[in-house]
């Protein structure tokens, strides 16, 4: 069935107040469908069908609502039964959630949360923003190495309903040390009597509660973990985060990337639910910085007055080149910074690369520029009908300009990683407003040593 | 242990000829660290490391080694070790790998199989690329309904072994079809009496063998689904997809994206391991797309000369403002577009949002326009020591270049779309050089009706 005829049946039963038919349709959907679903309702009708559902699946389909619809329900439902949503919510799930709150919002959650949990939330609530342990849940399965698979299954039949994942056992020793780690299959296929430090693989990956997400994200990523234990200072198991979290890490960070490469301000507000005047903000300041460094460009071109105004002629073929050779190097330099960026933050490329990546963007550039210097020389003298030293001025200068273009591309993305900022911030942007003006100066140098001015 | 230690310690054995102290250590290490060593050996030495691995993980191992590795080793084993490698490998791993192999290589490795495995593999490689038939795996477990949970355990011990995931069944019925998923962890904590058919969910998210890769991204991502089943034209269950090669498709659409908005054509090949005239041959085409396009921007300089000779103080102004308007303009463009084209790619921002978009951009480029507007009049003004009139022809048009970048880069990405092109196309290169003409268009005529020229 179409979603459009699915929405359309819910909301039939729902204005006839056939509140039982809508608990059986909604049971039939998958939580994040229903969550879905639930966006398009105005407050009134969201409470109704949020009390509707059925008790076991309505913390599940709270955590995929969006921020704006759980704080309209939040804010419409008594103490009661905030306690017992939170109380059902995963931990990573209820702090995310609470991270997204206004403060009095929070205090109010806080307050009806039972004492157990309110401690566990504020613990949470600490870590830094971006960190492993804001990313960790708690709801993971220990055990000993001395336990039996018999033992542990039991285990599990017992304590895994609550838990994130019980594909993979966490194995601790007196001192809550993680020791090692053990697939579930792997378990499932031994025999019932082995004990598990016969079966768990002792070499862990974890991290640590302050590490980065992002270094966090790349360990998942290159080892194709399913979820990763997080450890504190002491080394001891703390908690885990699971590959789906991960997935949203990745997803963000990658959005953060393409905001920045775009001389834009990173913002984790989805874009048709930002005002216009959130989005200007964001945009704003880097369009004024850029604006203000154009004036410098424009100061070259006021410099070399004598160049343009020397001969009518060819002075208006010289600046009705200008977009063409500024286009260029921006492009030229945006190529080049992309592959660069994309390559670090990938791990394909590293600090060490600097001299090999740079010398292979000069050979890229020779060749490409070869091909463009040609195709310009011919154009400028047929198309534009200028003289061959002037159309040997312009290629020229493209030459140059793709050269500059290309080697501040790769280096300045990786000298901005080697000074501790994000190399996604030399992007195309910057490094045109750069090229710009390197490249005038060059065009105007040898305009004025070929044409003689 | 650093790598640096490990590696070093790893060579010294290799070097002294201790194999079996190698093996050893090679056995305390994980598959993907084993390969990573893997890729510094030479041949010799890649051929002897992999003969000492253990023979259960030589084949994981394999499947994590880089295409060049890869293809080194084949080159140098029998084929009776080519034909146990391959029956060892993940069926999906072992197309991956031939996908990336010279036909020559590809030949010897499928008569090496074992015919029943060729089979399969000829059939895996005729799905087309990037399609969810290239990506499955067919190493799953497949149940009937009318199973108890004893039964199924007893399956998953039996035949457990040899599959990518046992922690989600797929439930089918007499002819095949796909009827319903089980969560391991479900069926684990229910009596061992039940049958499937009481457990299973039959609301299952499923994919076609020929839809997208992109598509099957998205819902995996959507679902937060650890593995996704595809069937057949008639519905029948033929394989899975699992989320860690769902993360590598991400990765891999995502890096096509940042190639394709910095006018790349997109490459599977790492940026280090590409020779400079292949990533040449990427960039030219579009640079000189985009050169020829800039001839027109050219153009209207050329057809507005009397703009900027008639009188010369006021025409170097004028021109010395060019830089400052395009970049201005690109950036917007770019700012927009590149919103406009994740929101796209994570399905934020459908086509059924066109006008509410092109509103907010509107709105957003009259804010930002107003603030550059005033900075622009006062500064070409006091810096330049232009007069009034002339400040306000800079600043009208860059206004009006705001707005014009603003639109286009929201209105050309979701265009595209709607036309069955990758938005990440019309990104800023291409969306620039066009802002770039018509901003010059709107400059030169803004000024001869302000300066009576």
């Amino acid at each position: 069935m179409e979603w459009e005829a699915i929405e359309k049946r819910l909301n039939d039963l729902l204005e006839k107040g056939r509140h039982g038919e809508l608990r059986g349709a909604m049971m039939m959907l998958n939580e994040v469908d229903i969550a879905q679903y639930m966006e398009t309702l105005d407050k009134d009708k969201l409470l109704l069908v949020f009390r509707i559902l059925p008790k076991d699946i309505s913390a599940d389909v709270f955590s995929y609502m969006s921020a704006d619809q759980k704080q309209t329900l939040i804010e419409s439902i008594g103490d009661q039964e905030i306690s017992s949503l939170i109380d059902d919510m995963f931990l990573d799930d209820a702090v995310d959630f609470l991270e997204e709150l206004p403060a009095s919002v929070v205090k109010r959650v806080l307050q009806s949360a039972t004492p157990e949990k309110r401690n566990l939330i504020n613990q949470f609530l600490r870590y830094p923003e971006n960190s492993a342990g804001s990313l960790m849940t708690i709801e993971y399965l220990e055990f000993r190495s001395e336990d039996t698979v018999r033992q542990a299954m039991e285990i599990i039949r017992k304590e895994g309903l609550d838990k994130e994942t019980i594909y993979t056992l966490y194995i601790i020793d007196q001192t809550h040390h993680l020791i090692g780690t053990l697939a579930l299959r792997k378990m499932i296929l031994a025999s019932e009597d082995t004990v598990l430090s016969d079966l768990m693989d002792r070499n862990v990956v974890f991290v640590h509660t302050l590490d980065d997400q992002e270094q966090v994200a790349e360990l998942v990523r290159h080892y194709d973990l399913m979820a990763i234990p997080v450890v504190d200072k002491e080394e001891r198991l703390v908690g885990i985060i699971t590959a789906d979290d991960i997935m949203d890490v990745i997803e963000e960070e990658t959005t953060e990337d393409f905001e920045k490469m775009a001389a834009l301000t990173p913002s984790d507000d989805e874009y048709l639910k930002t005002s216009p005047f959130k989005l200007a903000l964001n945009r704003i300041p880097w369009l004024l910085l850029m604006a203000v460094i154009a004036i410098f460009t424009g100061m070259i071109i006021t410099y070399y007055e004598d160049v343009l105004s020397a001969n009518a002629a060819v002075g208006i073929i010289l600046t009705a080149c200008i977009p063409m050779l500024m286009d260029t190097g921006g492009n030229c330099g945006a190529q080049s910074s992309t592959l660069i960026i994309r390559g670090l933050s990938l791990g394909q490329i590293t600090l060490k690369d600097f001299f090999k990546a740079l010398w292979k963007e000069f050979r890229v550039a020779m060749i490409v520029g070869t091909v463009l210097f040609a195709f310009t020389l011919v154009r400028v003298h047929f198309v534009n009908g200028a003289t061959w030293p002037v159309s040997f001025v312009v290629a020229a200068a493209l030459l140059c300009t793709i050269i500059l273009a290309k080697a501040l591309g790769c280096a300045m993305p990786m000298l901005a990683k080697r000074l501790g900022l994000d190399p996604a911030l030399m992007a195309s942007p910057l490094i045109t407003t750069v090229v710009d003006m390197s490249s005038l100066f060059i065009y105007f140098t040898i305009a004025k040593a070929v044409l003689k001015i």
